[in-house]
């Protein structure tokens, strides 16, 4: 089978396909983009200079007809963490890429200073064109786009944030409605494209044709068990429809682990006003859609549309990291705020998580108080004018503590942890400190055994178990990351013995390989170990697997936890 | 000989002076400084949290009847670089520090959130009280507490920019003139000493006696002897007093390693309106005073005063770096505005190099032009009013680059680069990469054999002998740190060898030791292996000890040099 890469010089202005070379060979999503990155881009390099690389992966699965596999990758030298950076989104782009045969798109060098440009892919061909978009925010851009080329066509681009280079923009994907609501969030992916240049990437399908498969009636079985233990799953079937990701929060509430005004309690008393169960209610009332994927082949449909009290549509549905950040973490109750900070985060393209909590702390600084949301808001958009204030906000947690001198920053590796107290969540509190990612709760969701008794269960507030916990647990989502399946198809997975068969039964079925559980767990370890290393030559030591000292220094209410997990520990979770 | 700590307890309140520990016996300025916080403060710690400590100390010989070694060194666990942190100042407090018999003072814990107190030392009592003065900066803080306490006590400080904890504040120490014009401007010090609610400390010399003495008679030959060399050496005996440091501003510029618009040129064209000669002249026309010591017993004395035209005091004379930051770095040839900026950057409390090399990026990001330097100035002083711009350059050269998303950002751990390119001058870019301080130039002066013909000759734009000169500079550079000398006496050392057993004789008369020129040298390794450790310890490896990429990618006029020396060579510098 061959596998092609789009290699994009955005000095020369030159695009080449060329093949995959041999040492990326089986590798897809997370996993081909952390090798590229690991392999071409030198790890003391300028995240803003020319010798980083970005790169745009499908997974394995990409473009397979099969549920929740159109995840696409996206991987750099983080501008956040000054390491290796894998964020990834769903939308329609990755499966596009992945039909026109296209395994990884790699932007090179720099354009001229001052110099916009736009990349359009089609079969076969790509190429470099002005930028028409430069200047506007993602929704403007896609509406802009989507006059010249059609709505069929997938659109990746980045807002103002990114054409300021700041350390916490984002990477917008095009959903199924043509709206840019789907992002590469974490990490500042999005600085690296306005670094480059470039302002959007228009992937037009046409000419796609099915992509080969091994042994087509084996995997159309195996794809079909599948879908239907995601669709016989109470969470991936039901729940995560009817309430969106926020179906988590009053469980995490419940949990005393829900960070409520900068890391201050761990429960927040307006959590109903913003629960699943009052989004799907305001949802219902206002004409807006319940249960809506946010990539083609999804089944679980957790993106729904979010409409205003007038019946006009404001975001997709906030995801539970977005509706913490700016709710209680904000000290805010109002899901239409919320949602209001989630359409203006998606518009001038930033993590919703490392701004939300950037917001927090500049409640904390006494900049506004906690809880005025209009305030905040303002306060966002402030980011698209290019403020002082709006960059600093733009840049995320870490750097808005520092200017700000506060000391209670909840960054590791300069990104923000989210909606899961470390103290009491504590394996999810070991992920933030390893992760090579920088507090990024995806990287390894040890809430799953923490809190929803998936993939076994270990007491949230004790010790004992969380290191392998968050060790599996990372296992899983680089190898998920890799595969292009979501993180709750991957919850379905994990929950099921028979699942975990099904995907590697997916991939042989595809590539005509045999596969089993233990070869899905390797690749996991393998990328883990490509990603550890070149943090290592960047310069990470185990120092950097720190949560700050306040986590250990004082406890959240209502348990008063502590993060008391032994640095010796840490240390010992990615040995892999 | 009794050495005597002064332990200040924020949290508790409480003031204890102890006996030295043994383990610090020997030691004093940074020595001790380094020592102290190695020993004591946690490497991983928050450092504006109560587990970081902020220690003065002034240098072995403080307080001795001898020239040029009343420096005071200021220590902790740095807020801008991470790492540990020695900046020292000249100035009245060190020399009365040690006159009342105290080696060390360390400040320890945090004070109640919103709580300023100031710390008064006398003859055997300290005590904390609360702060009258908070809110205001630096020259009204000094001027309100001479008020109070009057003009024979030496006071230590900061601005507002300590308040608010800006990682690139600086501590001041009133001069000979009780102006608070001395300060241990680099690292971030004044943010340490802001997040533990200490703004002042008042030193009230009353009462101290002279200090004991091995043997006196040897002491006051070696030291007169010492004194003869300084004062017939032709730039400590000459040019220093006549042209200030800014002596070095024709000279760095002619060999092409003035760094001219964020680094971009070597050499800039209204350098001769910035130079030593042109401030002697301005300095005479307007009355100013010519030849003035920061501190007491200095016999170099390169700190005049600056008047301005209608002949009224603006600053000390403006340091070379200082100098160079506000002027040929961000376009700027007018002295009487660089003047302006050093006063400004006293008040506030913040370090001129880092902020000016901020202004410089701001310049590169288009907020203003160069060479403006009214709207630089009324920049700086949003420093005071704590706007979120003022902020933003209060932190420094590398936040101010990231927030504003640059990408050719001069700074070393986190630390700015200052007057000499490490491209035209390899020397000094060995010590930028290396040294545990962050671009700190002072902490090894490779200029000297460099461009100054002095402690040897090595061609600056060559790569032969930049690793051992780096070397040899910052072992002697954290010897004379530890001894109380100041860079220009420790020249003048350097250029003499009778003068290096004078330093040793001094020592050995005053302690009753057998010290050679190899044990201070052998001290100075101490010192920096202990520092060393400390920031192995927070997580720095060689991929620490790198210039910025662009130094090696562009070649900088006139002698089209790049930074070409190997990293493994830079490696090897520190193995001492």
């Amino acid at each position: 089978m061959e596998f092609t890469i789009l290699r994009v010089d955005m000095t020369s202005g030159e695009c080449r396909f060329e093949p995959l070379p041999g040492e990326y060979t089986g590798l897809g999503g997370r996993g081909l983009t952390s090798s590229i990155v690991a392999a071409e881009v030198e790890p003391s390099c300028s995240p803003l200079g020319p010798r980083n690389k970005l790169v745009f992966a499908p997974g394995l699965l990409g473009g397979a007809n099969c549920a929740n596999v159109n995840r696409i990758s996206v991987g750099c030298k983080s501008p956040l963490t000054g390491g290796i950076k894998e964020s990834n989104a769903g939308g329609v782009p990755g499966g596009q890429l992945a039909a026109l045969g296209i395994n990884a798109v790699v932007i090179e060098g720099l354009a001229a200073e001052g110099r916009w440009h736009m990349l359009e892919i089609g079969k076969g061909h790509a190429r470099l064109v002005p930028s028409v978009a430069h200047g506007l925010n993602n929704y403007d851009v896609v509406s802009r786009l989507a006059g010249e080329y059609g709505k069929s066509c997938g659109y990746i681009s980045i807002g103002r944030a990114g054409e300021y280079r700041l350390a916490a923009s984002s990477i917008a994907f095009t959903d199924q409605d043509a709206r840019p609501a789907r992002h590469a969030g974490r990490g500042g992916a999005g600085a690296v494209m306005g670094a480059k240049g470039l302002k959007a990437i228009i992937v037009n399908p046409e000419g796609s044709s099915p992509l080969p498969v091994s042994d087509a009636k084996a995997f159309d079985k195996t794809a079909g068990c599948f879908a239907a233990i995601l669709k016989g799953n109470p969470a991936s079937g039901k729940s995560l429809a009817d309430y969106g990701t926020a179906a988590l929060i009053n469980i995490v509430n419940e949990a005393g682990g829900l960070p409520t005004r900068n890391f201050r309690h761990g429960r927040f008393k307006g959590h109903e006003s913003l629960s699943g169960e009052t989004l799907h209610r305001l949802t219902r009332k206002r004409g807006g859609r319940v249960a809506r994927g946010c990539m083609p082949g999804c089944v679980i449909q957790c993106s729904g549309t979010f409409l205003d009290r007038g019946g006009r549509y404001v975001s997709k549905w906030p995801e539970l990291e977005t509706i913490w950040a700016f709710g209680p973490n904000a000290g805010i109750d109002d899901l239409d705020m919320v949602a209001r900070y989630d359409r203006l985060c998606d518009d001038v393209g930033v993590d919703t998580i490392d701004v939300g909590s950037a917001l927090s702390l500049l409640m904390e600084a006494g900049v506004l108080p906690f809880g005025y949301a209009g305030a905040a808001l303002k306060l966002v958009e402030e980011i698209s004018a290019g403020t002082a204030m709006g960059r600093v906000l733009g840049s995320g947690a870490a750097i808005t503590g520092k200017v700000f001198g506060l000391r209670r920053v909840p960054a590791v590796k300069g990104q923000s942890l989210s909606a899961f107290d470390p103290r009491a969540i504590k394996g999810q509190g070991v992920t933030y400190a390893t992760t090579p990612m920088g507090a990024d709760h995806t990287a390894g969701f040890a809430v799953a055994a923490n809190l929803l008794n998936v993939g076994g269960r270990v007491d949230p507030l004790g010790k004992d178990g969380q290191i392998a916990l968050s060790r599996r647990m990372q296992i899983a989502a680089a190898a998920m990351d890799s595969i292009g399946l979501c993180l709750f198809a991957g919850l379905a997975v994990l929950d099921n013995p028979e699942t975990q068969s099904c995907v590697a039964d997916m991939l042989n079925a595809k590539f005509g390989l045999t596969l089993g559980a233990e070869d899905i767990a390797e690749l996991g370890k393998k990328v883990l170990r490509v990603e550890l290393d070149f943090n290592r030559r960047a310069g990470f030591t185990e120092a950097a697997d720190r949560l700050p000292d306040f986590f250990s220094d004082e406890e959240i209410a209502p348990h008063a936890a502590k993060f008391d997990i032994a640095a010796q520990d840490l240390d010992s979770v990615l040995n892999v």
